[in-house]
Order: structure tokens, then C-alpha cells, then sequence
């Protein structure tokens, strides 16, 4: 069976002020009326329903996220104990699943994407599930058609086209990380290149083995945990191997040794969300480029991304291209080419202890 | 005797968000912890004591202004139920005053003004005092001595010295609008200019005559007021003679063509606490030259002024020179040199009936 393993996990301390440690990037509604994972969970629903959907988060937020997502059965939201990136959580997603479905494939996707056509991504999944049925060592990328020379994400080098599938599929010939600007330009110019999505399918028993032979001990910590499940003793297992687990990413841990990845070219919209400049994308600007979610009066205001609760209006005057982000408790201001640099507040608050403002 | 007569009837606009239709400039914190009005009526309180000290205002502040100053008795706080511009209001005050100290000489002043030195202050209410027992129909101005070339501010030229006073003080050759750059500059140049800092000193009886010669309806109505003091019908006549006056300002009225008026030079400090960059004169600024009142959090942030309330933190990200005013409903943000134009904001808000923002 198909199941869908949402990661949420993430700070998205980009998004400061809104992103807090209690309220993520990934539970904020940044672009309509659901928040990130609901929007997230909702695509998925025409192909993977909410029973087979799992969360992977932090533990602090597995009520929160039960929360939101009322219809995913709760022992289905995993709370990872400690911070150890993606491949340890991913293994255990995979250990939990396997449990009761020992031929599960997992689509294993990031909570806080936004992507406009859920009818083209449930195809394009259905496509990667074919490619597995095909070759269940398989794994499944999916690559997305660059627009510009991105700089902010890894990039995925396409080899020879799959005969076969009902969508774009090619072997992959390499993973790339985050690139230069020079280099992403040639990226975008060679047209063999897709940004990487961060959305993969596996079978659970691919990527377990796969674990086993490039990370054998966190995997022999994984299937500890496995082997706990149901026990009474589940919760205590969990917390002291998964600290014992020396943290990697599922990207440095197995995708990039590999040898059997293909990328499905994705056939929808996708914006990773990934810092405030992305609410101008997902949302209509005014006739001078402004992007306004919630209150806003202006003079001659020209470029800016404002963001307000909706009790509180924001006024400019004789501004361009500034963020001004506005919450109960703190307010933003920074220029959009400055962004990046909202985790540098973040910091700065933690470096004073500031919690109640993290 | 000597009274006070402390006009607080501004409406500060150029202080939005901080500065309400309920809650304007004067009644504000903006320079230490008391608000304009009590450090004014503070200041005074050696010279001239509370139960002398009388406020004129609009009648929708009078509540407001009575817990502000205690001290003063609630019967000198008086509300004038139209805005009519300067000159009703301090003929309001003369009638009232005069009323009960027929030989009163009134010190007329803002309510919102800063000045650093009480006793220095004092001993020029003194001087002009002095200069009015001398020559009872005087009227005494107070000069600033410029030290930049101010647009803002109308000007006094000073003539010839008068002998004898306590500190300098010279007959008022001419007083002089707010000036263009280039004629500010002669003016600073000229050495024989004072910014005129809307202080002013003259017998009750003075000031009646003049508007009596110069606008005789004016003076008609407010001796009609004066007449109906103490009896059961004064808010009636109050009201139905001050709405039938043709406002004018005091200078305009009276001044300007007044024979007999004395400058003295401020031995003081002041500021007239006008728009939002005086914030950054009143309080320390740090390394940055940022002006901080409340919290705020800074990577790269120059020259700015910051103001927030206690319980809300500012966070700035490479900006230079930018107000930004964080308020329970209302955020400005706009960049120094556009502080004037924080009156368009008003108006828009008014325009738009956003009754709930002024």
C-alpha cells in the first residue's frame, strides 16, 4: 500500500516573527485558509486518504499537529525525541509503517510546500509508484523544472529517459548541492537539470536496506526502536536511541550513494515556501507591487510584502521593497533582499535568551 | 497676580499612530515619564503654582487633562466646544481670569512644548514680568536664538534693546511667517532673529483691549461669555457665541500689528517637540545614532527611530533612518524626511472613516 510519511519537523525560522518553536513555519496559515500541513495533507487525500497519512515531527508539536489534522490517526504522528535530521527520521517512519505493512511504499514529502495542482501530483505520484512496481529497489525523485538560477536549492542531473512511465521519468546521473550563482546559471542554460523537490518514493524495506548498508548503526538503532513497537517500554527505547543516533540527512546518508534513483519531471506549481518574499508569489499584489495579508495604508509604497494580524494596521510611507511582518508580540522589518537574514534575529534572540519571543 | 493659561487643544497628528483624537501629543509620554502636559504644568509649578495654572482645550479632553493635572482645580480646565484657532481660546481665558483677578497677567503657552530648565524658565517669566509692570500695556514674546535654518517655526526680528531688564530683552521690530530655506538662512545669518516659541505675556486687560480694537465681534462675543461667568445658562452662551465666532490665531489677530511688543531672549533650552525626530533629539541615541524607546532587536540598523510599546519588541534587518511607531492597533513605517507627511496618513484615515485609527 501507498502511504504518505509528511515531514514536519522543520523551524522555519525564516519566517520570523510568525514561525515560532511552539508554532512552525509548517502550522501557519502562510498562503490561504488551511495552514501548511493541512494544505499539505489535503492534496494528498485523492491519492493517499488521511488513514494512511503519517506525520514525523518534533515532539513538542505532536498535539498541535493532531490538532490540525484531525483525521490522521493519532498514533500515526511520531514525535521524534531529539533533533537527528532526516535520515533517522525517515528510518523510523519506515519502521513504523513496515510494521503493519511489510510491502508499504512511503511518499515521503516535505509539510510545507505549496503546490497549485493536486490532481497533477497525485498523477505524477501514481507515475513514481508504477516505476517502483517495475523495480521495487527503485527510488523515486521528483524533479521540478527550473524557472531561474536558484541558488537556495540542490539540483537533481536527469541521465537517460525511462521507457514506460505515464509521466517524464529519466534515471538520475547525479545529485547536485546548492550551487553558485555561476554554476546554477549553467544548470538552468545545460536543461538537463531539475531542482530537487525534496519528495521521494520508497519502498520502506528499500530504504531500510539501503540505511543498512551505508549507515549500518543508525539503522541497528532504528530497528531497536522497531522491534519496541507496541512494548510497554516503546516510549523509553525511542528516546535513548534515538539520542544515541549520530544525526544525517537522508540526502548524505543514502540518496546520493545510490545507484537506482529516478526523477519523475514534476507535471504541477510548486514554491518550497521558503522565506516571506514567497507570499508575494502566492499571493496578488496591488498596482504598485505591493503583496498585503491583512491591513495596510499607504503612501507612496511601492514593492513591499506586509503582513498584519487582522486587529492591526500596518501604515508606509515613501517605502519600496521593505517586509514589515506584524505580530502580537513582534514586528519585522527588514528589506526583501535582506531575508535570508531574519535567522541571524533568530539567533540573536536565542544568544539572549529571549524564549518568550522563539 | 500671575496665571498660567497652558493651551492644550492641539490635535498632533504628526505623532500618528501615537497621537488620538482622544489621546493627543500633549497627553502623551513622549519625552521621559510624564506626558507634555504634566512636565509643562510641572515646569510652571515654581513660578506660578497649580491653583493659578489654567488649561484650555477641547471639551472632549477636559476629563483627560483633570487626571492629568490633579493639582489643578477642575474649573480652570475649561473646553472650548469649537475649534475657533487661538484667539477665542485665549480671549476664553482672559474673561474667565480676569473675572476673579481683575489686574491678571497671564503666561500663554503650549501644552506640549519641552524645555530642560524649570529655573531658567522661571527667571524669564520674571523678567517679563517685570518688563509688564514697567509698561502695562506690553506684550512679552519669548525668542529662541536659532541654531539651523528652520522652516518650520515663525520668526521674531528684534530692534532696539530695552534697559533695565533682567536678562536681554529688545522691542519686536517685526514678526516674521515661517520662511522659505533661502530667507531662514538669511535670518540665521542676521543675528537679530529669534524662532518665535509661542510664548506669550500679557495683563488679561491688554490682551481684551487689543481684540476689542482689532476684532471687535470677536471680543463682543467672548465679553458675552465673560458676562454669562457663574450663571446657570454659561455652557449655553458658551457655546452658542464661541460657535459663531470667525476663528483666527492670536497672531494673526493681534499680534502682528500690536505696538508695543517685547522680546526676551530665552535662556533656555526648548524644543517644540513637532514631529517624530524629536524623539531623537530627547533621548540618547546608541553607536548606531538608532533612537530606542521601548524594545528593539537590530542587525545592521542606522539612524533610525524606534518606538514600541512595553510588551512588543521591533526587530530591524539593514535599514537606515527609518520611524518606525509600534502602537496596539497601528504600525507606522516611514523614513525620517518624511516625517511631515504623517499627516497624510491622518487624512486618508479620516477619509476612509477609520474612526477606530484616529
Amino acid at each position: 500500500m501507498l502511504h504518505a510519511v509528511i515531514m514536519a519537523g522543520g523551524s522555519g525560522t525564516r519566517f520570523w516573527p510568525e514561525s515560532r518553536r511552539l508554532m512552525p513555519k509548517q502550522l501557519l496559515q502562510l498562503a490561504g485558509d488551511s495552514t501548511m500541513i493541512q494544505s499539505t495533507a489535503a492534496r494528498l487525500g485523492g491519492t493517499i486518504p488521511a488513514d494512511r497519512q503519517w506525520v514525523l515531527t518534533n515532539e513538542v508539536l505532536v498535539d498541535a499537529i493532531g490538532k490540525q489534522l484531525p483525521g490522521v490517526p493519532g498514533p500515526q504522528i511520531l514525535g521524534e525525541p531529539f533533533k537527528r535530521d532526516t535520515a533517522p527520521c525517515i528510518g523510523l517512519a519506515a519502521v513504523s509503517i513496515a510494521h503493519g505493512d511489510p510491502d508499504a511504499i512511503l511518499l515521503v514529502l516535505p509539510s510545507d510546500h505549496v503546490i497549485a495542482d493536486a490532481a497533477a501530483f497525485g498523477r505524477a505520484i501514481q507515475a513514481g509508484e508504477k516505476l517502483i512496481q517495475q523495480d521495487p529497489t527503485r527510488i523515486v525523485t521528483f524533479g521540478i523544472k527550473p524557472t531561474y538560477p536558484a541558488e537556495s536549492f540542490g539540483y537533481i542531473q536527469r541521465g537517460d529517459v525511462i521507457a514506460g512511465s505515464d509521466v517524464d521519468a529519466f534515471d538520475v546521473q547525479r545529485f547536485r548541492e546548492k550551487p553558485d550563482r555561476q554554476t546554477a546559471t549553467e544548470y538552468l542554460a545545460g536543461g538537463d537539470f531539475y531542482w530537487n523537490s525534496g519528495i521521494f518514493l520508497w519502498r520502506a524495506d528499500t530504504i531500510l536496506s539501503a540505511m543498512k548498508k551505508n549507515v549500518p548503526e543508525m539503522h541497528a538503532r532504528i530497528e531497536t526502536i522497531g522491534a519496541a513497537i507496541g512494548r510497554d517500554d516503546f516510549d523509553a527505547v525511542l528516546r535513548k536511541e534515538f539520542e544515541a543516533i549520530n544525526g544525517k540527512s537522508i540526502d548524505y546518508a543514502v540518496m546520493e550513494g545510490y545507484p537506482n534513483v529516478a526523477v519523475v519531471e514534476a507535471p504541477f506549481d510548486w514554491d518550497d515556501v521558503g522565506s516571506w518574499q514567497a507570499i508575494a508569489r502566492l499571493h496578488p499584489s496591488d498596482e504598485h507591487g505591493n503583496t498585503v495579508v491583512g491591513n495596510h495604508v499607504a503612501i507612496d509604497t511601492t514593492g513591499c510584502i506586509i503582513r498584519t494580524r487582522p486587529d492591526h494596521t500596518v501604515t508606509t510611507i515613501d517605502v519600496d521593497g521593505l517586509i514589515i511582518v506584524q505580530t502580537e508580540d513582534a514586528t519585522l522589518v527588514a528589506p526583501k533582499h535582506a531575508e535570508e537574514r531574519v535567522r541571524e534575529i533568530v539567533k540573536r534572540l536565542e544568544a539572549d535568551s529571549r524564549q518568550e519571543l522563539l
